[in-house]
């Protein structure tokens, strides 16, 4: 096996333009979001450190900070960790030098002592510079991931950490039939709980699909009923 | 919030030299391997669906694919399924024009209809090319992961379909070994376990982890005892 360089390929990630702290529920997060709003304005703690489970919506508020970053003219960048086997941790040098910095499921490279050692490494040149936050996120607290370093969970530490509240069920029909209601459509709760019970859970998943149906019962002139969203949906 | 063209970035995304065909231990599947080979070679069967536990070496052995596509000039893609929250399901248009497309994790858009939805129709358009394969990955076969569509869990049913054996913990310990020996390093039965025991799992760590060792070891003129460990590692 040659010993060339190793193959480089790009991934186009996109931060889905939906995805902002307005579209945001926030159910119990307000301070952890006005704290990520304020840290992607570059006014905000240093280090923040988001903890909830998965599909809890960890992904939407790393994707809306970054947004409102850029937006605000400030240089984001947005990584998630559940790749760090198609990544080399040099990934992280030098990003210090950026506003934002926003990493998505860091529990992925607990016991992974390079990983943990690159992170600790990039912490520690983000504390000593005056106008870079770094917002982490993770499924469970700093002292409960399981991470090897001593010293890395101290650092995790010293930020802020919040815990993010997840929706109820009920809290997300609800979502969903206000954002059916603004858009013209009249989404009953049998047909919510229909989408709630079938579909992944997550609001990302229920909204887009919601999207398809509004335009399919345009088209087709039909209202929102369990057999015409099996139709769509091919389910 | 306004409604711009969504932001794009790039992940760089980094197939590891060292992850090849050689350097996996094929520990009873010897006749995926070969088949991979095949398809990777543009030879194979058009689609192979490959399953087994987290960390079994499944991106390992899809790294290795697009890695010898590459060397033989044909055009490979690997995309892993994880980060589908950050990509739009567009990803996968046109890609049935390359040689190779090696998809990992697809468990991770079961239960996502848009996702699902877009997964079939690239599985039809690779079915009407004649040089195209493409290589999935996911945690369990087919019919155990949960997808919406019972067209694609029937198309997914077509390819051919390999369960991936994960090493024993004794068999992970003498790759170890036998990788230290290569190395002229001494790799104790005690020292191995206790690696075995503290890190993550999956060779693909260990073996980065014992590269380092090794390294450190060298400059030290030291033994790999479990206290040099520790203290290589900040334990």
């Amino acid at each position: 096996m040659s010993k060339s360089a190793p193959i480089q390929l790009s991934l186009p990630v996109h931060l889905p333009d939906d995805e902002t702290f307005q579209s945001y529920h926030p159910a119990g997060n307000q301070q952890l979001i006005e704290s990520l709003r304020l840290a992607a304005s570059g006014q905000g703690e240093r280090i923040t450190y988001l903890w909830g489970n998965a599909k809890s919506g960890r992904t939407h508020l790393l994707h809306a900070a970054c947004a409102l970053a850029n937006e605000q003219g400030r240089q984001a960048f947005y990584l998630p960790l559940g790749i760090h086997a198609s990544m080399s941790p040099a990934i992280l040098e030098g990003l210090e030098s950026l506003s934002l910095i926003c990493l998505d499921d860091i529990d992925e490279v607990s016991r992974h002592p390079i990983w943990e050692e690159a992170l600790f490494d990039l912490y520690n040149r983000v504390l000593e510079q005056d106008n870079c936050c770094l917002v982490v996120s993770a499924r469970a607290p700093a002292n409960g991931v399981g991470f090897l370093l001593p010293d890395l969970v101290s650092r995790l530490n010293w930020g802020i950490q919040y815990q993010l509240h997840p929706l109820s069920d009920d809290a997300k029909l609800a979502a969903l039939q206000q954002r059916a209601k603004v858009r013209g459509l009249e989404l009953s709760e049998e047909v919510g709980r229909f989408l709630l019970t079938r579909l992944a859970r997550d609001l990302r998943t229920l909204f887009e699909v919601l999207d398809r149906l509004d335009k399919a019962s345009m088209r087709a002139q039909r209202k929102l009923t369990i057999p015409f969203i099996k139709q769509t949906l091919h389910l």
